[in-house]
This record gives structure tokens, sequence and C-alpha cells, in this order.
């Protein structure tokens, strides 16, 4: 099975496995159902079967899944065994939670630069982090191996801070501003739009 | 046309249509085809035609959308003319970075209190708003009306403030929190779980 033969929606919900597996051997069970897993996470069971099958994990009747065995494969197959660097550009409050944000790093991403344009932000700290002037940015990308780059900047200055990464060659941008930004198609873009969460939980109020 | 039959794909791209018509507004474009509209959007013209068409609004041939009437529109089914109160549960850098996040109030959405389980930072500011001890949130959630709480709490007290949100009577959570929460059906719940954002881009890198 090529990785890119697997759907987005199963890959979307192999993070969520692992979420509810990592809970599991919080709580020390050692085994799994896929009825259980699938009522944990609102699914079927056949759904959970047909999940993981693309990857060739199949449970054994009557004994379910072994929590520890499915962990360490799914975080296999999504690379998650591997430590990631990432950057954020943009120290604004948004930009400084995220670089202290201890979930990314128990996760294996870690926040190795933040980056403003706002030249009176320079040298001042965000948690263990210095900010950086943006004008470094270029610079640093050469010299480190970083996977992500994270968009946390304003509305206007988001699509220039996209072209920027994108032309220092990042190939994966997580956005959280309020506007769309495009990227070329070699790039992967995922968009985190704050407001727009609260609009939908606004609607049919 | 009863808002709760409108399918929920359609009222996420109507977020994302409102985006987008507030661009347009911005950059002083009166009309828009559904055509370019789709485009900008990435999906198809028969979409944009069939999602607007739920709520009555249809394009004219030869000139499109008015661009001003759409806006007011969406916003008006998405009730989001009105201006909404919402807490924040949980101080930390994100909580307190989404108090004072900035696309919010644009929105219409008041973060009107900020709370803590953690006695120490009681008192304390998060931009203009004064850190309050989480059990003064009952009696607040009596005497305000609070259309949304934000939980921005570590993973292992996520649930607990889930439950005693709910029981005060809020309706609509979004939360960050980094594990699955359950509320009842009568709740509803969003998650933005950061990390997972990450996961999903590291897969297949």
């Amino acid at each position: 099975m090529n990785i890119d033969d697997i759907p987005r929606p199963t890959v979307k919900r192999l993070s969520l496995y692992l979420r509810q597996l990592k809970q599991l051997q919080k709580d020390r069970v050692k085994t799994i159902s896929s009825r259980e897993l699938a009522r944990l996470l609102d699914t079927s069971d056949a759904q959970v079967r047909k999940d993981f099958a693309y990857f060739g994990a199949f449970g054994k009747r009557g004994v379910g899944y072994h929590v520890d065995e499915l962990t360490w494969n799914i975080s296999d197959i999504m690379q998650l065994n591997i430590t990631r660097k990432v950057i954020i550009i943009g120290a604004g409050a948004l930009g400084c939670a995220l670089a202290n944000y201890k979930e990314f790093k128990n996760k294996g991403f870690i926040i190795s630069a933040i980056f403003d344009s706002d030249q009176s932000k320079e040298g001042l700290q965000c948690g263990k982090l210095r900010v950086e002037n943006i004008k470094n940015m270029r610079k640093y990308l050469k010299s480190e191996e970083i996977s992500i780059a994270i968009i946390a900047v304003p509305a206007g200055s988001a699509q220039d801070v996209a072209d920027a990464v994108v032309e220092a060659g990042i190939k994966h941008v997580l956005s959280f501003s309020p506007v769309s930004i495009n990227v070329p198609g070699t790039v992967q873009l995922r968009s985190v739009d704050l407001s727009l969460e609260l609009e939908q939980l606004s609607f049919g109020m």
C-alpha cells in the first residue's frame, strides 16, 4: 500500500484513532475491539476495520487490536515517530502561544524559531524562543531543515508571508490567517480560521 | 426554508463565501458571478448557485450577485448581524491569545470573561480582561447571557470543564482541547485540535 493511496478522510481518522489510543494507553487498556473503538469515535466498526486494513492491521477475533501495537503502527504510517522542526511567522499573542504549545512537542513537532516583520519585536522572548527578524528567515531556512511553517500574521500580510516561505522552499504550511491564501499545487496547505469556527457554532442558534 | 434544513457542508461554505465577499467589499468590487466566486473558493459554479438557492439568493444573468446584498443575506442567515458574548475557560497562553484575538470582535463575538482554575492566576490581566476564578463561573453565567464557551484548558481537565459549562446551561462549545470530550446531544460542540492539524500535514511527507 502506497501511503498516497490512503483516502484523506481515513488519514484524518487515523489522527483521531491515535489520540484515542494514546488515551487508552494512559488508562492502561491493553486491547480494544473495532466496535469499542468505533463507539469512542462515533463511527462504525466496519469503517474502523476498513481504515486499518489500508495498512495491514487486522484485529484478532475475540481479542481485538493490541493497543500498543496499533498505536505504534499508526504513528509509523503517519511518520510521527520522527521529530520535525517547525517555524512560526508572526510573534503576536497567537504566534507566541503556539510557539509554547506543549502538545506540539509531545507529538514530535519542535518549534525551532519564530519570526516577525515588526522590528520592535526583534529580540523579545516568546517563552524560550527569541523573536527573529523576518529578514533573516530565508537564511535560516537554508541552514536548518524545517518541515512546516505556521503562519500566524494578520490578514493583510498573510499572502506575502506565504509567498516568502514557499519561495524559501517550505512545502507544508499551516495557516491561522482569517483570509484565503494561495500556494502552488506542490505545497500542502491547511487552514485554521478561528472566527469561522465560532461562526459555524453561531449558525442556527 | 428552515435553516436547520441547510446541509452542514453548505453552512461551512457560507462562512467561506462570506470571508471572500468581505474581501471583495474591501476591494470595492460591486458584483460577482457564480463562476468567479466558485473559482475563488475552488468549487464549481453549480455548487455556488445551489448553496445560495437554499436561502433564495439568485444572481442575475449577465450581472451576477450584488456583493453587498449577498454579504448581508449570508450574514443574516448565519445570524452574524448579532453581537454574541463568549467566555473562555483556561487562561494559559492560548486562552489569553484567544481572549485578545481581534478577528472575533470584527465578526461580532465579544469575549466577555476568562476563567481559570489556578488560583494564582486570579486577578492577572489577559489584555483588557481580568482572569476570574472558575468557581465564580456558574454565578457569572446566571447573570450574563453567554452564547458560547471556549475551552482552552489542558487535556486532563477538559472533560470536567465541559461538564461544568454544560451544567451551567451553555449550549455551544468550542474546544481547543487535544482530547475528545463528550457533551449531551443538545449541546453543539466543535473541536480544533492544533496538533492534529500538524499531524495531518506531516502525513505523507
